[in-house]
């Protein structure tokens, strides 16, 4: 099956939501605007329908091997990502200095959607440099910038993230991996496992950011430190030379994105360069962590979006029953195909807009001028990172699920497409943290350490949105009632989690995936509520393609009554506490 | 991974909800009981560990192969097979007469759930032969079942069931297979597609069970037969003899149960015999249909099981995070782990509670003396099948996702195991009519058709529960609220659904797999609820395991905190009705 990028959507998102056109004037950007970001995205569009989405079955059905001479991967995925690396879109975000484009991070994340939707597992390899340049542009020095940026801007060499050792998933205090100084260098020796694109033949070069420990590294966290470990080192012209110690030793065989090598990483004294301070490496992760975050839930998205296409295509071929003329109805007219297809699509709307507007508040932080608003827009990015990554995969679950369902008996076959989708998403909640680690995140680092005052400005933005319904009276009472029966939700489940946390120790755990899933279904009915009253708005003065504002309208009304009844079970769970999770033995498990 | 069959639960369920005793007493098996019972699932248990679950990897691994002459079965499925025909699992509950060894249905399927949680793949093979035996049993003539049934219950031959043809899924009206008559005998000829187990090489011959229809059928489901077709005719002595006209043409590549081969069947003048009357196919098709759905939703809940005891065991080993002397902590000491567990456990006990309480109420028809109780358990049969099948392989679907989630990224990694289990379940919701199937025969045939009765016997059923609960000042509130809460919902999505049905046909379908869905959370939450009073009045006199009591206790507990509240999304859902279902129009999705 064919994917086209929903390009109308995007606009809408980016023009009406994000409001782009403000966010480019603010941040000086004026050539920048949603005229030329729609002219980006239907290039981008182009590339992912042609080019990358082909090869989407190809990947999963001819996974990477590792060879001879390395990891080979799937057929034709060299040849694209060559074309993808000409026609500069690796560069799009990166700064002028450093061969870059400089365009906001949100119109990378509407441009990555496609990349993600088309092909998942060719996907993560651009998603992984675009990673290692952040972490390098923010933190090495100058001299590493230049001897790696540029050739990563054009996508000439790419960069993984090396990270996850066998004892050491979600816990990276356990660290082991070495770093032994060695004049202007560091000699790097340990095993790190299920690195993505770790190794594969379609650049000259790799370049590996990796976490270890010097020998007089304090325990735990505080004693990583983060190197630049290329697989081939730079002769003095700049260019690859010697190779180094480092090289694959396995692939994982894995439940989906078969396309995409997940390696077994063995450095062997591998020459390694310290990027920023000793034993900052983990708050130099943590750093592109928004970023890195934020993509994986926008992979949550894309999948979706493509699992979408699909059954909405079956649905509309696929004859079941038959009329009392004796013509047979495309399963489309089923209440409940259309209730699948509309828990779809009202939920990727959702996950769209919150992706986007997540990812402008990065843009929102780094151009603000007044340091009020930067710390505001910075503190938004905090907030919102976990819930994107948490809320848009767990959903892409569900989603993808149903684009099987819609398919029946047909969905169960590999060769149609629709389970390929589903086996790709899962990994979706796990790595990058998993979702007990997003919530965690969210409900510690994000609401308890400031008492609550980031959360409780969104809610404010929130509660405008439902004051605007009521002033504007607006027709639909499903939504209005809806969307206020939720937010009250979302501010009593605040409320609790601030006055039940400190008696608790276990409490903030026991509570925290039905916190961050109670905040995600809100904050997808915020922005999905948002659209439209934008779409009202223009419906009301004849502005726009009056049948997609329509569709608006119905997208925001099912939500609201389908999807947003879920906060009050995740408000019950967690208001359960930790005494029922605790209190069962090991052994009564 | 291996597998123990829980006997633990299952005697409780058996002992303690189902009432086993009493139902073999009044239903004049004196010899059978409980205790029985239990000896029986020992037995069974062993198999299913020792034969059976060693190769559930095997045949994952190693799918079904079409062959020069037929399907090869997966490495080891012929000799676990003879193995397991040998010590008469066929039998179980097959009448003497046949001979069978006319033990409660209840009990097969307490034994069944140790196939399908061993290898759900293999365990198709006999869960199909059953369902045939069924409709031999109940519609063939008797030199039919003289012939075919004997040699079916020793599992000497086995059965299949062929009803899909590829426009003819849901939708059986459309079935194209054709039928002529031939002295004493027809000629069936057509297309079958996804026939489980259609061929393979265990056994001298398969009694392939067909759907067809004769030249001069009415059009529609008022037109289709039933036919039996062996795969080798019978010979003067009753031997498979000369090899009837019928064939596996190819396997389909699927997403999961790669042990189980799914064949496109070509029937091409092959010999049949008439099964009962010409034109009955269908209603005999749906009496042995309860049978069917209720074994598939079992496979719901045995996969959740082997998915729980590997998620189980994983967290009792894996140790992230580090205490405060150093010491690494094990997952399954982390909360939101033993969330996720929790939820699996809860969940399982119910819908085990659940599909037995179901299956037990086939036997109380049966064996039922007078003719009102006859009827009402019929009714409670009919009642229960559609939410055992739909509610518990839905929620096989989540459950089997969280037991890859709590593996982390060894999860994702097919070695595992973990994603087997989460492959395999996938087609639990589609095949024996989907999860929108079975939701449109529940608010239809079940509700609608009655005008709720049989529902509100069940509703006044579960108030009995929530009087008990009250009686005896039940100790715990959060199970007394969350379920008098619960039973409220389904009081109101009753009365709803009744009240709001007549005026618009789109209704039904747009509110019915939320009506299914919510009666399903109930019902788990009823019987976890009277078995948690069972436990309580147990404890209270000392008798029983204390450790386990007390585990029932908080299972019902957590049920009644976390999945409960459930039930108020569903019923929000459901009342908003079928307006924004319909209103968008096929080109605005």
């Amino acid at each position: 099956m064919s994917y086209v990028h929903p390009y109308q959507d995007a606009e809408f998102v980016l023009r009406h939501i994000v409001g782009f056109d403000a966010l480019c004037t603010d941040a000086g950007l004026d050539e920048v605007n949603t005229d030329l970001a729609v002219a980006i995205l239907d290039e981008a569009g182009k590339m992912g329908t042609e080019v990358l989405a082909p090869l989407n079955r190809v990947g999963d059905a001819n996974p990477a091997k590792l060879g001879g001479s390395g990891v080979e991967q799937s057929p034709g995925f060299k040849e694209a990502y060559s074309q993808f690396a000409e026609a500069g879109w690796l560069s799009l975000t990166v700064r002028e200095e450093f061969g870059g484009q400089n365009l906001p991070n949100v119109l990378g994340t509407a441009v990555n959607e496609i990349w993600q939707s088309a092909n998942l597992a060719y996907g993560l390899c651009p998603l992984l440099s675009q990673g290692a340049m952040e972490s390098i542009a923010h933190h090495a020095s100058a001299a590493l910038q230049q001897a790696y940026l540029p050739k990563m801007a054009t996508g000439e060499w790419t960069g993984t993230m090396n990270l996850t050792e066998p004892d050491a998933g979600s816990d990276l205090a356990a660290v082991k991996t070495r770093a032994i100084a060695e004049g202007d260098h560091y000699r790097i020796s340990g095993q790190k496992i299920f690195i993505t694109w770790g190794d594969h033949q379609m650049t000259p070069n790799i370049v590996h950011l990796v976490l270890a420990r010097l020998p007089d590294a304090p325990a735990g966290v505080k004693g990583i430190s983060l190197f630049i470990v290329p697989k081939f080192m730079l002769d003095e012209n700049g260019e690859p030379g010697e190779r180094n110690a480092v090289q694959c030793l396995s692939l994982e065989h894995k439940l989906g994105i078969h396309g995409s090598p997940t390696c077994v990483m063995e450095f062997d004294q591998a020459v390694g360069y310290l990027v920023g301070e000793a034993n900052k490496g983990l708050s130099y992760m943590f750093t592109m962590m928004n970023h890195a975050r934020q993509s994986v839930g926008l992979q949550g998205l894309a999948i979706a979006e493509r699992a979408y296409q699909q059954a909405r295509q079956y649905a509309k071929e696929r004859l079941q029953g038959t009329r009392r003329d004796g013509s047979r109805i495309p399963i489309i007219q089923h209440p409940d195909v259309r209730r699948m297809l509309l828990t779809m699509k009202a939920c990727i709307e959702a996950m769209r807009a919150l992706a986007f507007t997540a990812s402008a508040e990065i843009d929102r932080a780094r151009y603000a001028q007044d340091a009020t608003q930067k710390a505001l827009h910075a503190a938004r990015v905090e907030l919102l990172t976990p819930i994107v990554k948490g809320w848009l995969t767990e959903m892409s679950q569900e989603l993808t699920s149903l684009g099987i369902q819609v398919h029946g008996g047909m969905g169960y076959v590999e060769e149609t497409g629709a389970a390929q989708h589903y086996r790709d998403a899962r990994i979706l909640t796990i790595y990058e943290g998993t979702t007990g680690i997003q919530a965690l995140d969210f409900i510690g680092r994000k609401t308890l350490a400031d008492q609550g005052a980031a959360l409780l400005a969104l809610l404010q933005e929130m509660d405008q949105v439902a004051d605007e319904l009521r002033e504007i009276t607006y027709p639909d009472q499903h939504v209005c009632k809806g969307f206020e029966n939720a937010l009250g939700m979302g501010v009593e489940a605040r409320e609790w989690v601030l006055s039940h946390a400190a008696d608790d120790a276990h409490f903030a755990g026991s509570a925290s995936v039905n916190f961050l899933m109670l905040f995600g279904y809100l904050c997808g009915g915020w922005l999905l509520v948002s659209g439209a009253l934008q779409a009202k708005a223009m419906l009301d003065t004849g502005a726009g393609d009056t049948d997609f504002l329509q569709a608006k309208l119905l997208s925001a009304r099912f939500y609201c009554e389908h999807v947003l009844p879920r906060t009050g079970a995740c408000l019950a769970a967690l208001k359960a506490g930790s005494s029922s999770i605790m209190a069962m033995s090991e052994d009564q498990f």
